[in-house]
């Protein structure tokens, strides 16, 4: 069986500590944590520790903190040769030479207290060499069936597509639930149409499911909604991703 | 029993045709649509016509046609008094004083060929006076657990916030395909972030659900995306939406 510790705190170091935990296949040695963790935090039973020395011997050191502190992880582990992966989407797969680098990138979008079912969640590995590819596949592998060795020019842009299809999107619900509170409509009111919007697209290809009047340049809808907004803002929005799609139409 | 006529032959007239065919509370008496549709349009068994001239008497005619169609088939219909609705986000109620103006707005995305459960769907509807509400509310209830009374402004912001949640979150997904794509990866790598950002908002208020490096204000990752993205509408657009992005957290 293939031992882990889990260096980090954060949202990811606990959902991914949670997942190992459930595992058959990964013990989960050790959770190093810089300060005590709030109760909780972990699934009880796991080894939490503080101080660098007392680091377990294990396969797989995985440092899920934020891109700004990995150097410093790196600098701190009181050990050599070993395979040490960051689960960060843009940091390069080498950061310190005394162990060996990997990346363990999981593409989701983790929320504090938010059950997430990893099973069907792309882990992206990357190592040094192929025994280390290997050793990555089998302890990703025991977390989700989806396990995909990408280059580091694959995995930014796999984080800048994230960014689009989750930071962007979830904005756009906010505009969406802003328009809807700023004239006394409950945002569930938009939830079918948020949830089809993204079952379509797990059947056809966007360019596909595309609708609206961007699409059909329907230039008297468009200014009907350019007039209706009254931020500054949002008629910006509107019209530079109203342009984008007409782009992207003529394009086809 | 209510006898209902629907107007229009594109997707959404073909949807409402669908699931009024099914439905045992109402009985689809007629489709009328400009020229004879392609085959399998339209349930089997349902009374197309042509002819203005052979429309039905009916407890409610829907009009399911394009905006700028409207006012055509409106001043063509053959009788006066009746209760015509139409199913437009952005048109105005009463559109000819002969007949009694309504609306029926279903607030989803309706896709050629793709099947739609309407049971949960939003179907907002407006009246001139409350009996025709309460027709409309039974004849709009036999299809969705979800029928609401909003005004036409409400109705307006409804269909811009629909732009903004489904138009253009669909346009976002598509620029994450074509990051993807452009990096010999598969769309299939974002799904499984797509389905869980949609998720999230199901279950938390979007601003809740915000993570990302403009969220965190890390200037650092969102340059490095800049620096990557070498499309200059998409730059404009990373840009744009990172900007939004920090105003609302600054608002919180």
């Amino acid at each position: 069986m293939q031992k882990l510790v889990i260096i980090g705190g954060g949202n990811v170091a606990q959902h991914l500590a949670q997942a190992f935990h459930e595992s058959a296949d990964v013990k989960l040695v050790q959770v190093f944590t810089r300060s005590q963790p709030a109760k909780g935090s972990f699934p009880i039973g796991v080894d939490l520790i503080q101080d660098y020395e007392k680091m377990a011997e294990a396969d797989l050191y995985l440092v899920a903190v934020s891109d700004n502190a990995i150097s410093d992880v790196y600098a701190s582990l009181p050990f050599e040769g070993r395979l040490v992966a960051h689960t960060s989407g843009m940091s390069s797969l080498v950061r310190n030479g005394r162990n060996r680098g990997a990346v363990f990138y999981p593409l989701q979008t983790f929320t504090k207290g938010k059950e997430i079912d990893l099973s069907n969640i792309p882990i992206c590995i990357e190592a040094e060499d192929n025994a280390d590819l290997q050793l990555l596949e089998r302890i990703a592998g025991s977390l989700s069936q989806h396990v995909v060795r990408i280059t580091s020019e694959q995995r930014k842009a796999l984080h800048v597509a994230a960014v689009f299809a989750n930071n962007f999107v979830n904005h756009l619900y906010l505009l969406g639930n802003r328009i809807c509170t700023e004239n006394g409509l409950p945002f569930g009111i938009l939830k079918p149409l948020i949830d089809e919007t993204a079952n379509k697209v797990m059947q056809m290809n966007p360019a596909d499911a595309q609708t609206g009047p961007a699409k059909r340049n329907d230039s008297s809808t468009i200014n009907a909604h350019l007039d209706f907004l009254s931020d500054d803002r949002m008629k910006e929005i509107y019209s530079l991703l109203t342009q984008s799609i007409q782009d992207h139409v003529q394009k086809l």
